[in-house]
């Protein structure tokens, strides 16, 4: 099967990862780089090996071996050129966020769908291999019902400019715990809290708490102050639980037998009963041996395979479009000093 | 001089903890042991030691030798005997919580000021050599004004019967803050998250965030169901940032000289110039050396000399006025599910 | 059936510790404890309770309830004891070290055997659930064969005045190798290099080698002077690899199912293509669950079940002696900086 | 001042990062890329930007711009490549080891001694930011005496087919004890202890022991075996202890002020007064802030500094002889089974 042709468009802080992601794929064959800054491009793509470059995206888009655009340029402009991308014919990967507001990321959405085109969200550590185990996990029934997923995301980070906290790094646990909810266990509302003490103009340090459907409850602490780096995320299930210490690299991924069990009401009987029915399980945990790879290349081969399978990617454009509905729920809610916010998606 | 004569009335669970510790203070004088059980009373004391055991309160009470009592009784009879004892004219140590209502704990409090009489709570963590140490570095002004307090206490943990997560943990985490907050930063309001996802009929996981005066953020997330033991603290401040890991005996307490500077506003004259004045300090971090010793000798010790001094104890009955305030506030943000709830003392 | 009569000799430092756990054994009943010091014999048995103390070792062995003897009295008078015990029929549990030297510990494991007694030496860390768990492993083959047993116990611990560091704190790493190794597996000879830097007159760091039959080594690094604490042994097997870390209770003992792979030469034919034979494996790894329980009620029950079972203690003599071969030994090795030693048992 | 002209000699493994931090080093000028390999040597200094390529040595050697050479051919070459260039009067940065036999590199230093060229070995680990601070740690007098040098270097590891793994990766430690060590604390004699428990044809596992003078002792555990990563070394002196853990990038150097005093024999006059003299510290501990910056940059500037200053650099030839002295005498122990073998230097 010949590879599908595709453009990247935007060759800065990330394009030249996907460049180099998108040429070591044999599913694929990166035919163009586009970018404002011809040099840039002509640098991103190095020395004659048939790459074409250009500032003119219409180029790109007129070229009938272009199948497919991976869009990397900067946030506020992922709209402009996703949709010129879908509008003509191209099968669309846009670097994470989707688009900068929902309604945006809506019509992106929409459009896809009309076009019968693949709308991918580039969230690249759902492809890492500690993510990919996790989701089979929790998808398997291993950890039995989801109870909580509570993530912790601090270090003394890049205070950003532009974005607060929370949309600097939560996009990193929703967009993960998007990927690994089983179905029908979905976000419902959002309380944001948060604090500048450093008079940085928005949020330098959130928590952000996530009712979800069935009684579950997720949880993010995001910190750009910590002085000490933590990202670790515990999902806690009715069987099993699970903790992902990504700074562990010699066991990132525990899954423990330990847990409160509670006999049913029915088993039961009567209220009173309830601490009798009470008990405690402390088996072995297991850390699975995890793949090697880099994340970006899985994106590269999703990306590829729901456009041949004429399927939507894991992280289609609907994902994106609800970790952009929990983002603007959580920015409202922090505007309201921690109101609960219902989702879009639940009202 | 003299050592202060002293009665223990409870013998359960914390009672024999406070016998031991009362009676190996040389300031302290044991006289007696009293207990609705009296055989309890008598194996806590042990063989022919000169301390009397009875089951009668007023016994104790009316006894002039006894000028102070410490109350170990179940939480709900504490205002009671605490305020007998009180009315009988003697000083009281109550552990904590210092009463199961705001209302009733206020009325001790009155009680004992009218009395001009030393009330104090039990806050036992707060006289453990770390404890004691955090406290002395935040009020010596080490860290610079403080910006995040954030506590992680989860554990499989006994699923209790009568209280939630929120009653059986976080007063932990709320008797340290009042302790180690230095003037003026008080709590304003709070917010608490829970989830029961066992059925166990009350929260087994809760989020509680508590908005400070002066712009810091103090948060706790407490729960039964982890299966692995966290029990950290991090309190960030302008200068330096501290972090307090209970769990690490080799390294409890560990001051870091790193963090994010801001130029001032007058510094920098506009706006947009804010990012160029961010900075980024990485300084030495440093362990500093605990003393030894049982926190519960450290309580004695500190209720002995605030009878002497006649003043208040370092943790007095506002003290625990002032966790009740958080508490009761929690709960009820719980109830409403998650909203913000300004606390009496800042109403 | 009834419980076995047992007298414990010796209520100093770990005499409590035994009668404590002796009197919850239902298979033992503890008639006797016997110290040259009656009052600390009585502090030890505590109020009325049917246990009699003495001074008089042979009212104890005249007695005909007592069936076995738990000696506890300071190292250099465990011979004596323990070979009046024997001779009077009794069979005997010897807190570590059997003997303080060989010689006199093989005296007494032929007495025993001449008595048809039981003869058990109290290694105490055998007996916890995660060298239990060990032994289990090792000798149910799941790692393959032994290809090393690397232990580091190491702390700023209390420097002795009577023995160097490698009589104080490597009888423990040994007693363990000794009950875990598999059948077949022996220590040959052994190698101990040492330093006394702070000049405490012997030495208060060593690093003890010993050759083990079939080509695999053990070696522990004993030290005084560490400012940190390490109690971690790794157990290296042809099919997986063990590692316990004592200090870590949430994860003693972890089971790697990692390692490298040899094809034997007779796949492979030719010394030059071994390099080609060498594979990696990287498999799950799991921390099996513990059992819970002190030691040393386990002690009292091997030491009552071996009785009654007329069969040797799981830790009997002659494991004590085999510990003293090799601390014999190290010691020779180290007066002779360093030369390896045959051990008596592989001469 | 003009950069010093500089030429790299083996464009294989290490060569890229040579060339790559000669380049970037202000100091130095690279001139030529020469490599039996054309192709490999063209690839290495890609597009045009004037350095320039070559199969010949001769044609560097001849050039009078190229004032230094640095060498990372395979190490059987690195003498003959060395001398060449020492005798065309260039100085010479050697990869290590700087020659696979002592005499081999004693020929190198004496020919370096002759000519007055600066001669230095690329022990690359001793310019990590963390090495540099333990050494100005070390002779700064800070951990007063040199107690003891710990050192464990274990990995699930590349199993070699040329060197056993005392020569792969004892080397690191051996120049870095070489390189902290304070004057006049020197190695004197070595025993080794291996095993080769997977039949790889030379010890994969492996024990080595260096006496000091003066009464200290520096041990390291290498091993290709283990499941698990460790890399820390412990340096004990009499006033403080030092704990590098490499593994760790939060806290990689621990600077402990604990440890056990003794009062020196005059003060307490006799010999079974010793234990009263025996005291312990326990205070703060501190982990210094590490200067960010890769190794060979460090490497390059050093290299500079002897050429322009005339001075031996900190790792000089006879560092690299010192390291091959040890190596040697463990080879040597190993082959006689753990026989104590003194140095050459110590003879």
């Amino acid at each position: 099967m010949d590879p599908i042709g595709v453009a990247v468009v935007g060759a800065g802080y990330w394009g030249p990862n996907l460049v180099r992601n998108l040429r070591a794929s044999p599913e694929l064959s990166l035919g163009w780089v586009c970018d404002v800054d011809g040099d840039r491009a002509r640098q991103v793509v190095g020395p004659d090996n048939g790459i074409r470059t250009t500032t003119d995206l219409d180029a790109v888009l007129e070229d009938p071996a272009v199948q497919a655009v991976a869009v990397a340029t900067p946030a506020h402009t992922h709209v402009d050129v996703a949709r010129r991308a879908l509008q003509a014919g191209k099968h669309v990967l846009v670097e994470k966020p989707l688009a900068t507001s929902y309604t945006d990321a809506e019509a992106l959405v929409r459009l896809a769908d009309a076009q019968e085109l693949v709308l991918m969200c580039d969230h690249t550590y759902c492809y890492t291999p500690a993510v990919l185990k996790i989701r089979e996990v929790v998808q398997s029934g291993m950890l039995g019902d989801l109870h909580f997923f509570d993530s912790v995301r601090i270090n003394l980070g890049l205070v950003q400019r532009d974005v607060d906290v929370l949309w600097d790094l939560a996009p990193h646990d929703l967009s993960i715990l998007d990927f690994v909810l089983p179905e029908g266990c979905r976000p419902q509302a959002v309380a944001a809290h948060g604090a500048d003490p450093i008079g940085a103009g928005h949020a330098c340090i959130a928590y952000l708490t996530v009712q979800l459907s069935g009684g579950a409850i997720a949880h993010s602490h995001v910190n750009w102050l910590s002085p000490t780096k933590v990202r670790t995320t515990i999902i806690g299930g009715s069987k099993r639980t699970l903790v992902w210490d990504d700074l562990n690299p010699a066991q990132r991924v525990s899954i423990f037998d330990r847990g409160v069990d509670l006999a049913s009401p029915d088993e039961i009987g009567a209220d009173e009963r309830r601490q009798a029915a009470i008990s405690y399980r402390s088996g072995d945990m297991v850390a699975p041996a995890l793949a090697e790879g880099e994340a970006l290349r899985g994106v590269a081969a999703e990306f590829a395979a729901a456009i041949r399978e004429g399927r939507p990617a894991l992280t289609d454009g609907r994902s994106g479009l609800r970790v952009l509905d929990v983002l603007e729920a959580a920015s409202a809610s922090l505007e309201y000093r921690g109101a609960v916010v219902p989702l879009r998606s639940a009202r």
